[in-house]
């Protein structure tokens, strides 16, 4: 387990192997929910009852698909006051965060444009908008996940949207666990819904008598889960994060690492599940066989550690590289969910990296403040999605229509353009005409008040 | 053809036809394409020269896959001075849009959080980066469109991808429209792969010997095109735009809009092909009336009257509204992929829409000049996907990581939350310990450094 390799000397298979790490045979998958999916989409809330007895073995009633209001705020009374303070700092932070990225990447905006005179401009810009209705996956099963409920709708209550729906499967007698309840409390959410699975996702996408439609949905959950959000996102029916599969780490570090807390990132990545991979990069021979050291002790510590040991057998590496641009390009080829920075020169590291959900730099950055307090997001693109993707975040609830609005000397200007282009792709007839019968027509106000937008879409 | 009704009257079933327009069976079209995408994943070039002989009657060998760079320069050359003209003016007023949404959306931000203490201190921040490598599909048949050509290349380069290949069906003798390559030539796109169908999406997503992997794919394409980017994104093996159906057009006006250019809108979207939807919100009766008897007249005229006819026919509607807040609300439902508001209170209107693709304001605003060469993008949103989703901009080829680094009295006010939550969730162990590790271990650098990365993500 875990033997050092060096990168250079990886063949072709080898690399591949760690590279593809888990995948999740999702076209077999997708096969498999597509029936419920259909049932949930024709019929609606008994099908939702039936797929919920069957897959969670608890019989629900349409009026008790969400938990009531009442049982929220019982569960938050019932917490203690250590997890309801771990838990509200975890949500101001997390809200402060995205809140400021809304500020940042999703102000309207809008400038004015001209081919050169001053009366021939238009203006064209952005105007960001949120999603009505989105919905969030918490998974369920034996363990509880009050931090997943805060990632999920945290962003889309700071990007605007105003209805926001948590689903997570239904434990024995349909309970629901008090510290998600309490997170939802403090989040916001007031609708919870005691489903899972892939017939959560689809009664949320198509919805159904009881439960409303949503326009997005995120959040992790298994195979299932993951196959109904990307067979339902393919069909057009709602927008989700993207298809998320196990976690996974890469660490970037020299000898200027901590050996003991760098084995510790290697086992709390490892104890997500057997599937989750993590790989340590480093330019440091004796650096690399002493965290390899110190993880195989430290599994005999670790409370999972069967699920530990899997991962790491499965899914670990300790790979030594000649130097740390070797790292790097290892790192961008791998795109990792989770970054870590361990060196001494973090910023040479750092302004090479393309490829990765959420960057950890330096000493005091473990992965986990990121996973529950720091403020960022902890439901990140894996499997190498990476590349062309990017972490739950206010943009994932937003859409940012295009605006314009021209002078009459502005569409004048470019009126020639439009009939010669639309000539040679055959639409003059229409998109051509379209233009010139604009300037033909007697104009009662052809003064340019292009001003007002450019002022409405700035303010 | 285009009765006139009160939306207030309509019947359900009557308001989910309109609103549903074209669908495009994509569930089943996804199944058909499935064995193309599987064969190329699996056999690579052979599979391709052998769909494309297939389908488009071209046997291509693999050298051949991609036009010669001479062929381009002389499709350049030969083109008309007014189309080279029209083009330039095309890409230059494209690309200085989607450089300034670059400039706007997708600059580094950090921000110094902290509990309360001044040194207990950490920064957050995004450090955006654009994909590697990304693809655009440009329709062939019949019809050449220099303008998609531009429309998919221009943001994927203003978003800084280095590595841009158009893909478009080969007509027969494997020849490219002179415009296309006219438009590629312009753009700087010197990889023109003349393939098309899914087997040129799954080509670019695995990728083949001679065919370079991307990782995003955009742009329209008919149903199998569509169906197998909506694929293979959800298994997850390569990012795309959103999967587009037929264009659209709602149009909100009152009696201040003109009869004869808003009968010209309904004509241009109507010519795109007999799916396409066109619907016209008013409150004024003789206004639609009077529009209705223009539009009838005007197919006379069309040089694609039969497209026109049939779209016009099944997917054309002119709807009285009582208030323009009834309009506002239906297009809202609708999300239509273009939105044209021609009224006297534009911003009143305007700030009231929620769910749009790209919206025309006022007199001097046909869709057409947006389509071709104001600047913003015309690879939009359909079928109301709007209402989760954006076109094609610089965004499409960009993600955002999020990045961390902690001073180490940052990381010891977060650690109590971080153990009281992971164990919450049963992750102590791992989690817990990762953090509590650090704290535990003597530095020989206590000094907060966050400072450092928070000028770099800023600069």
């Amino acid at each position: 387990m875990l033997e050092i390799k060096r990168i250079s000397q990886l063949s072709k298979q080898e690399r591949r192997a760690i590279l593809n790490r888990s995948s999740a045979r999702m076209a077999e998958t997708m096969e498999r929910i597509r029936p419920i999916v259909e049932k949930v989409a024709q019929e609606g809330d008994s099908a939702v009852i039936e797929y919920t007895e069957r897959f969670d073995g608890v019989r629900l009633k349409p009026e008790e698909f969400f938990v009531p209001q009442e049982q929220i705020e019982q569960a938050w009374g019932e917490t203690d006051d250590e997890l309801k303070i771990a838990l509200s700092l975890c949500h101001s932070n997390i809200r402060n965060f995205h809140r400021d990225i809304k500020t940042h990447l999703a102000s309207g905006w809008a400038k004015t444009y001209s081919t050169g005179s001053e009366k021939d401009r238009w203006v064209c810009g952005i105007m960001p908008t949120a999603v009505d209705r989105a919905a969030g996956y918490v998974p369920g099963g034996t363990a509880a996940y009050p931090s997943t409920a805060l990632m999920v709708s945290v962003p889309a209550f700071a990007a605007g949207v105003g209805d926001f729906v948590i689903t997570t499967p239904p434990r024995e007698a349909g309970t629901v666990p008090q510290a998600v309840l309490a997170a939802a409390k403090i989040a916001g959410v007031t609708r919870i819904l005691r489903v899972g699975g892939a017939q959560a996702i689809a009664a949320l996408a198509f919805g159904t008598e009881t439960i409303p439609q949503v326009d997005v949905v995120v959040g992790p959950g298994n195979v299932f889960v993951t196959a109904a959000k990307a067979y339902l996102s393919a069909l057009g029916v709602v927008g989700i994060d993207f298809p998320a599969g196990p976690s996974e780490v890469v660490i970037i570090a020299d000898n200027s690492a901590r050996v003991e807390s760098v084995a510790f990132e290697l086992l709390a990545q490892a104890e997500h599940d057997r599937d989750a991979a993590s790989v340590l990069l480093t330019d440091n021979e004796a650096f690399a066989s002493a965290v390899r050291e110190r993880v195989l002790a430290l599994i005999e510590t670790a409370e999972r550690a069967d699920i530990v040991r899997a991962s790491l057998k499965d899914y670990g590496s300790i790979l030594l590289c000649d130097d740390l641009d070797e790292a790097v390009s290892f790192s961008n080829a791998y795109a990792p969910e989770h970054l870590q920075i361990w060196v001494a020169d973090e910023l040479a590291v750092l302004s090479k990296i393309r490829h990765a959900g959420s960057i950890f730099v330096g000493e005091w950055a473990p992965v986990a403040v990121g996973d529950y307090v720091s403020g960022t997001n902890h439901v990140l693109p894996t499997g190498g999605s990476a590349r062309f993707t990017s972490g739950v975040s206010v943009s994932t609830f937003l859409k940012y229509p295009t605006v314009q609005k021209l002078s009459r000397g502005g569409l004048a200007s470019l009126a020639p353009a439009v009939a010669k282009v639309s000539t040679a792709e055959g639409f003059y007839s229409g998109h051509g005409r379209s233009v010139q019968q604009r300037l033909k027509e007697k104009s009662s106000d052809a003064q340019d008040t292009t001003e007002t937008l450019l002022k409405f879409l700035n303010r």
